[in-house]
């Protein structure tokens, strides 16, 4: 199943040449990813960040921007999940706009507990694993 | 009239003391007045831009943090004109959750045409006194 | 006094227009008075936030954008004290290029302890009073 | 060689957990691409933006974050060029602290012209591949 959120490219997003700066790309995708968890993964940022400072730290990620987004734009991010680990998860988002591809990132992160990687609490891997099995 | 958007605090506006740093409330107050230009103005910030190098930059501002935001909360943003001058405008922005305010700012903006402070196109202007005028 | 620093403007910090987005401004300032409290008063954001979740919030400002700043500029931000309260902190910012004045702040900072409005350490207040007393 | 630059890490970069939020990384990063240019291959953004609408987008990257970074870190980011293309230019990236890594990137930019990808000025490459052949 694919996880959407669409996001509009606003002033704060866009460099000189009046497109996108690509780390603005990360913090929409960072907040597509955080979406994910509050709304599929049944833990918001708030939650893990309050119970034991928790946390999902990226630790790598590959980036390919294909076209420009512009001012203006409504943009949609599409995230799949890849692979479920023992503490870590893949999951690749696309960003989209008509039939016109803009960036596609695979994004590897790390469940985290009181800052050390962590098993992924039960709860999260069940709502997880049931995400990447459904059919759209 | 009051110009209303709600906006979700993310992990990308916090800082380490895990409320909203204060130069993003501006990123979101930008966004606010950006989208108030483009619904009820009739200039969006790209249209703007394309013709003629327009843009109503900020020159002014007062603002006010009173109580802090947090990780997760909706914040509701209100804009609310105060006075349309020749080229200017002077608007209140006020953010709120629940009955508590977490933020004011007052904006001074200018309309601008080719690098220069230029008179409101009337369409804009007509729209603008609307907008102060009708009860909400 | 006046504590300086230099602030070199990247395309991060530029909008469409190819100068400072505002909000990028306030990165800036905030930057000033967090080198200010390291090299003058003697607490770092980092030894505030480890000791007692303390900090120095911002709680108003009042800023004028006098001519816009472009890709390449090195701006000379200079900070001044202007009145050393209980738990209170008056400082204007002044932001400037050969002889043109790009912008000005004046913020109102309040020192937090334990994430409540608490007196200035003893060390710190003195500090800051001789600052404010030095002449240049 | 290795061209460095360092960057002091500072509220701005740091999340609720107090450690870099990653899509600074690539500010920072982009930051040391940005003077790696203006010091190394002869033309600044600046100049680049001014004359012909160039620029030198980043089309692909893969980065990981192998440490956190604090506030008040000091992090040297050395970048190294590791192949000139007709218009592309891969080059990596590392930040380290003391003798931990923080993170890599790699990253292939591409010579615009005109919102075009176009062959690199000669200046440019004789100057780039120059720095890539010479000895610490």
């Amino acid at each position: 199943m694919i996880y959407e959120r669409v996001i509009q490219i606003e002033f704060n997003h866009c460099d000189p040449a009046g497109i996108v700066f690509y780390p603005r790309y990360f913090e929409m995708t960072n907040s597509v990813v955080e979406n994910f968890f509050a709304d599929v993964a049944g833990r918001s940022f708030a939650r893990m960040h309050l119970e034991g400072k928790g946390g999902v730290p990226t630790v790598r990620l590959e980036a390919n921007f294909l076209a420009p987004s512009r001012l203006g734009d409504k943009v949609i991010f599409g995230l799949e999940l890849k692979r479920i680990g023992g503490s870590s998860l893949s999951l690749t988002i696309t960003g989209w706009m008509g039939d016109q591809v803009r960036m596609t990132a695979d994004l590897t992160l790390v469940w985290v507990d009181d800052m050390r990687a962590a098993p992924w609490p039960e709860d999260m891997r069940r709502r997880m694993e049931d995400f990447m099995e459904a059919k759209a």
